[in-house]
């Protein structure tokens, strides 16, 4: 067997997931199948999150273990081709022995659209969440400085079905951007409990049209409570964008206005 | 009967084009499932641009006579609520008496996007047309600035069941721009014959991919022959942006390269 490490993109709408699921349609088991395909034998395959249901992904990191004699950019090439349209392979290198998409990661950065307007966004719909109400962004920055460092976050995890692991993690950045009327939620950190991003989201939200104070955000983190939080943000607004390793850069936050691409990219 | 003018955007990929089709999902008759709901007894329609099956459009403008006492801005919010989440009502006014949305028309702007790169786009597939190939964006310009002006342009024409038409337009501008991997055709004319922005775009790609020299473009031009051209670009990368009216502004060529947007936008 030998271990590649992949970045892959995918759009989260037609996907039950990243984690493979018997009789649903996953990344995880459309990524298996291809490999089933192209190298035959036995397969083993680890992502650096398990996405839920509807989210998306810009650089998800995978280990997969295969038997075969395929280089990385051939066996890269080929799951690219027997990979559906929804599922692109970014990137296909060797995997050290000791690495881990999960554990060996140092951060990761998720990426929250959010569209504030009268009108439902016609092509976006589905890559975003559409607020109906305007958005203040100095709230909504005010507050998420206040997310910012090493806390519990129990106020912004949903409950899991996996058992319970400790509700501290570090967010190093969290940027609240606005083009136009496009809000970009921006948060790099060094793990995330279950909907922590999206509850944060929905919270920042909540701030930005007024309907909780600024300063209620601190308050909110620690209570500890998720009864006192937003509510959880939909998923397809939400984007895996890249995972920080070792031997990567540090995750960035993007500045999307003064990107060429803007903030109509995803 | 009362008169009122719509802009309407829509996503076509799920549209077997703008017209009216029995039995078929049209925009124009998802449009008109709308006003008879709203307005109830007779509706008449027509609309700027008829764009083919899988065609977008940003701003299509449509002539909709109804018996209703709603105002223009009631009647606009319940068409947008009344129908689907693939097509939106951007602005509804009452038209004048003489108002054709066809005959009225100055002048449109098509724009036609294309991506350029080794690996299919996953976000943006079925809004552009992917092109393995790389472009050279200086040569597709040279070759269309010798579209630009009064010409036949019978060799960008496909057939089609309409009785013929003069084969004479005018192109007050065609302008090619690229942002990193994407490249955006704009054209701005008095009137189009069938197919004619994506035959324009199937040749230029042909320049710029280096098939054909960029001198052989007024060479085809001249031809009248349709089988000197390019290819026609596939439909999902072509959006009717605009159409302008004695009562508003010109079209204009937007620069994606200095938009918050970006050319990811559509």
């Amino acid at each position: 067997m030998r271990s590649f490490r992949l970045i892959v993109e995918y759009d989260g709408s037609r996907f039950h997931g990243w984690q493979a699921q018997a009789g649903l349609r996953t990344v995880e088991g459309e990524l298996r199948a291809a490999l089933a395909r192209s190298c035959g034998g036995a397969v083993e395959t680890a992502g650096a999150s398990r996405t839920d249901t509807g989210v998306h992904a810009r650089g998800q990191c995978a280990l997969v273990r295969v038997d075969t004699a395929l280089e990385p950019g051939a066996l890269g090439r080929a799951l690219e081709a027997l990979t559906p349209a929804d599922l692109g392979i970014v990137e296909c290198r060797e995997a050290a022995a000791d690495f881990h998409p999960r554990h060996s990661a140092l951060e990761k950065r998720y990426l929250y659209r959010v569209y504030s307007a009268r009108r439902a966004p016609v092509f976006e719909r589905g890559y975003e969440w559409w607020v109906r109400a305007p958005l203040d962004l100095e709230r909504m920055r005010a507050a998420a400085h206040a997310l910012e460092g090493t806390h519990d976050f129990s106020a912004f995890q949903n409950r899991s079905k996996d058992p319970p692991e400790s509700p501290v993690r570090s967010l190093r950045a969290i940027d609240c951007q606005q083009v136009g009327d496009r809000f970009v939620v921006q948060v790099i950190g060094d793990g995330f409990l279950y909907r922590m991003v999206r509850n944060i989201t929905g919270t920042l939200v909540e701030i930005g049209r007024g309907k909780l104070a600024p300063a209620e955000c601190a308050a909110i983190l620690s209570s500890r409570d998720r009864g006192h939080a937003g509510p959880c943000a939909p998923p397809n607004g939400l984007y895996l964008m890249e995972v920080a390793y070792p031997d990567t850069s540090p995750c960035t936050v993007e500045d999307f206005r003064s990107s060429p691409r803007g903030a109509g990219w995803r």
